[in-house]
């Protein structure tokens, strides 16, 4: 019984996705890409970097250190607060964009991680960025699974039929 | 007959790649790739999305709303306009690259684009990101295959043996 | 014999990595990547283009003609040089960065790309791109394999199990 439960399992399509870009563009492109996935039945890891961090932070201040803290002011904030990759013009192209989605009806960055979730998407986050931006792991979404390395991301890579890096 | 045929069809190498990107340099290495894999006899598909559309508009204004339209003045133009992720300095680093492109003799998006779909890729817009940013079907290039969604490329992505996100 | 060395050869699993960008964070992402993969057995290949080209040069001026020498004062410089695509602040970014690396012990991009030379990660220049920013081959580093174009990028990344576009 295990063996054919496994068997199926295993027959299930695979996709990683690394997202070292905190834009909030890019993370569209990676969650709609991720919804889209885990909607046809593949098995979707995200591994958030760096950047990406702030896909998976809660809102609030981090950082411990002089510069962790002046990193935590500069990317503080959670999903809400990604700028478009272009026109951020200090938080204008982001106000523009969030009404040019709104009014076409488009999900919020927010209701596609959470669609994201219900898929079962799984999220990780990369423990070196957190630990060179001081980010500590109570400071991202419950939903994290775990914050892993770079190894682990390229091990989910190996195995998956799509990845991309975002 | 027609199965020996399909097998034939089906043993062809695939590509898919999103392009969000409407950068210069970006969009080069973008269709260099899907040419040199088309030249290959690989079956190419493009997926323009976000800043990307630029590599498929004609040039001319869109946008209906008053954000739409300044959206259109921002990104207005067509791939010609396309300015380097690094120096755009306001149109002199596109000038400056064009130039350096030209006199190495290397083809301009344009013609790479050209040649792109006499190799037969195949081009598609984001449907999604078009109703976002106000750009109707009409603008975009003749060439063009279809508008379609996310879901459209994850499926591309999974039948495709490499795919990339630019 | 030969045979079965083949056939041993051709089951190790592989990764093909092109770089654009020249950012640290993306630089420092490639190349965690790039060695987690080789400490796992696996054969990785990058190829280094346009602003990627950073990672593989050695320190010193480029170019011949104006604009050329103009790329070469604005891009001079080796990976050390690489600035962060976020808070690039006229090279405080980059001092930030790196402090706050070393003080969580991270390892540095120099140290990073020896590592993958050391575990037999391939280095690749694209032609194209060094043509276009007059950067001779001989300002790369030695260990460079060759430089090559497009096409030789595409192949391999067709007969890797990863590929990724950074």
């Amino acid at each position: 019984m295990k063996a054919v439960e496994n068997k199926k399992k295993n027959k299930k399509k695979k996709m990683a996705i690394a997202v070292m870009s905190g834009d909030l563009d890019k993370l569209f492109g990676a969650f709609i890409i991720a919804t889209s996935a885990a909607a046809s039945n593949m098995d979707v890891t995200m591994f958030f970097t760096f950047w990406g961090l702030r896909a998976i932070k809660k809102n609030g201040r981090t950082g411990k250190s002089l510069m962790g803290k002046m990193m935590g002011v500069l990317e503080g904030g959670d999903i809400n607060k990604a700028n478009p990759s272009k026109y951020s013009m200090g938080g204008l192209g982001r106000w523009m964009f969030k009404r040019m989605m709104k009014a076409k009806k488009v999900a919020t960055l927010p209701e596609l991680r959470q669609m994201a979730l219900d898929l079962g998407v799984k999220l990780y986050g990369c423990q070196m960025s957190m630990d060179v931006m001081e980010i500590p792991k109570e400071s991202l979404i419950d939903e994290t699974l775990e914050c892993v390395g770079g190894a682990f991301f390229v091990d989910k890579a190996l195995e998956a039929d799509v990845q991309f890096f975002i």
